[in-house]
């Protein structure tokens, strides 16, 4: 499945919605799922599929296999005979391109943004050459700001402290189950899906504090993009997927994450030793070789657009101004 | 006001309950505030005051002034003529030495965990006497990680990837309200109140992943301690706090907030500048001058205590377990 969260405008405010992207359109699981319940006679159809399979993204990561199940069955009903409207007046299939209908990252605000560094040449090209020994023994990071992550279309503020902004090419994986000193052989199980990852840097920022020893922060911090999907594992290509970063539709990187020294297996294995890795939690690759201005020298400027593609997921577009 | 959660048994589960220390006891707020509506004769007095004055720290912080002053007044009516249960049947004041009645960090799952290097004594001591000119320019820190806080008397876990556990002595404000790009001038408002914080610290873990130029993470994310109460500005003498640790009841650190480098206003402008800061964001100190370990060669061993006292807070203690 594709999930996805949108935004709908109502005449009583903004509702957010768990939906399934399909050719016919954004499957609302939960009204799909209570308009099914309401079919079979259930009673409190709405109430039931609210707690079974919520509008809410990490709500219904959390309800782990069940909510995905039911979900499929839900978009199934939908698509082939379902009304059009369920048992609470809300329609089935909403149209990505009406009016009042929005996109929005499919976890809008994740429970923690953890990002990688998993790509040997990103490594060599970001830090002159030197690859510290310690990055082939275990898969470094930071964390990122999960308060300010923007979805797909969404436009990016270029901090007014930055003369170099920068995209970065990365895949994501988005945590669907609850664990602790997970082994790398049942790592697959604790995730939901993966989606595509734009981790903005304000490079000259960031290349400033990073002389303090911590960090990043302000270099990061602005804004990080997910989208357009969460394609759960079983309709993803994971090693040969393939990867590319236009800006203004001129391609400027390209890769695969077959090309990670380490896998999503391993960096779950590693950031859950002695912690709880949760639903909502987002793991990102890292930047594939190549895939950022800072190892090529096309940094972006003032109203361009950069898109980011992983096959099978989809294009998270996003422009950058100043402010 | 010494504002506290408090988890509290009870035979349909465990609740939390925003409180405020006095030394007549742990002042249900909530509740207090039901009562007071209640003997005003307002209507839905319990639903009202869940609203304007909720038992999550986060919501109640959130409500700002509003709701500082309803907790007042609350707290002022509880312990002056009160009756004994408020109008759902609730105790307006619980002993903290009562079984059942146990306490949380004041903020259970801080929205997000800043933690700085503000002390120059512990730049000067960690980085082997080179403070790197950046530090002078700019406030830098990590983010670490809201879902291991712990709170005041819980044993800390030492992570078996460890052999040396270290605390660190740190000062944290707690903010209370939404701000972006805050001015030094204007920094103060955005504090709710201050707490005392232990940086718990695998420190073979943190120098070993920290060569590879990102974090620290596997080094600090298995625990943060915060406690004992969040301390409103108005009754914290900042500056001269005297700010102290003991292991096993041997004095090993001690210094005062008024030697940061970088005042709480300059980290609250230097964070905000792009980015939100949020209600229930922690942005600690740093470690003070000889404020752990790393610094003075006196590292925890198995079982041992460690308690951090900051003068008009109190005392933070927490055991360290090894896994």
């Amino acid at each position: 499945m594709r999930l996805t969260t949108v935004a709908v405008e109502t005449p009583v405010g903004e509702a957010r919605r768990v939906c399934v992207a399909d050719d016919a359109g954004l499957i609302d699981v939960t009204t799909a799922h209570a308009a099914l319940l309401d079919e079979r006679g259930e009673g409190a159809p709405v109430e039931v599929a609210e707690a079974l399979t919520p509008p809410e993204m990490i709500a219904f990561l959390e309800r782990g296999e069940r909510a995905l199940d039911a979900a499929e069955e839900a978009v199934a009903f939908a698509l082939d005979g379902g009304p059009e409207r369920g048992p609470a007046g809300g329609r089935l299939v909403l149209d990505p391109d009406e009016s009042g209908v929005r996109p929005l990252a499919p976890v809008p605000r994740p429970n923690s943004l953890r990002d990688f560094m998993a790509f040997e040449e990103h490594v060599r090209n970001s830090l002159g050459g030197d690859v510290p020994d310690v990055w082939y023994e275990q898969p470094v990071y930071y964390k990122g700001n999960p308060d300010t992550v923007v979805g797909p279309g969404e436009t990016v503020r270029w901090p007014a402290y930055s003369d170099t902004m920068d995209y970065e090419l990365e895949l994501a994986a988005v945590i669907g189950k609850r664990g602790v000193d997970v082994p790398v052989e049942a790592a697959a199980a604790y995730v939901a899906g993966y989606t595509v990852l734009n981790d903005f840097s304000a490079r000259d920022a960031q290349l400033d504090e990073m002389r303090g020893k911590l960090g990043p922060a302000k270099g990061k911090d602005f804004a990080s993009a997910l989208g357009p999907y969460l394609v759960t594992p079983d309709e993803f290509d994971l090693p040969s997927a393939e990867m590319t970063a236009e800006i203004d539709g001129e391609t400027v990187s390209s890769g695969t994450p077959g090309e990670m020294y380490h896998s999503f297996a391993e960096l779950i294995a590693h950031v859950s030793q002695s912690e709880p890795l949760l639903p909502g939690d987002v793991l990102g690759s890292g930047t594939v070789g190549g895939g950022c201005g800072l190892e090529h020298g096309r940094f972006l400027e003032d109203g361009e657009e950069v898109a980011l593609t992983v096959a099978g997921i989809g294009t998270l577009r996003n422009r950058v101004v100043r402010e």
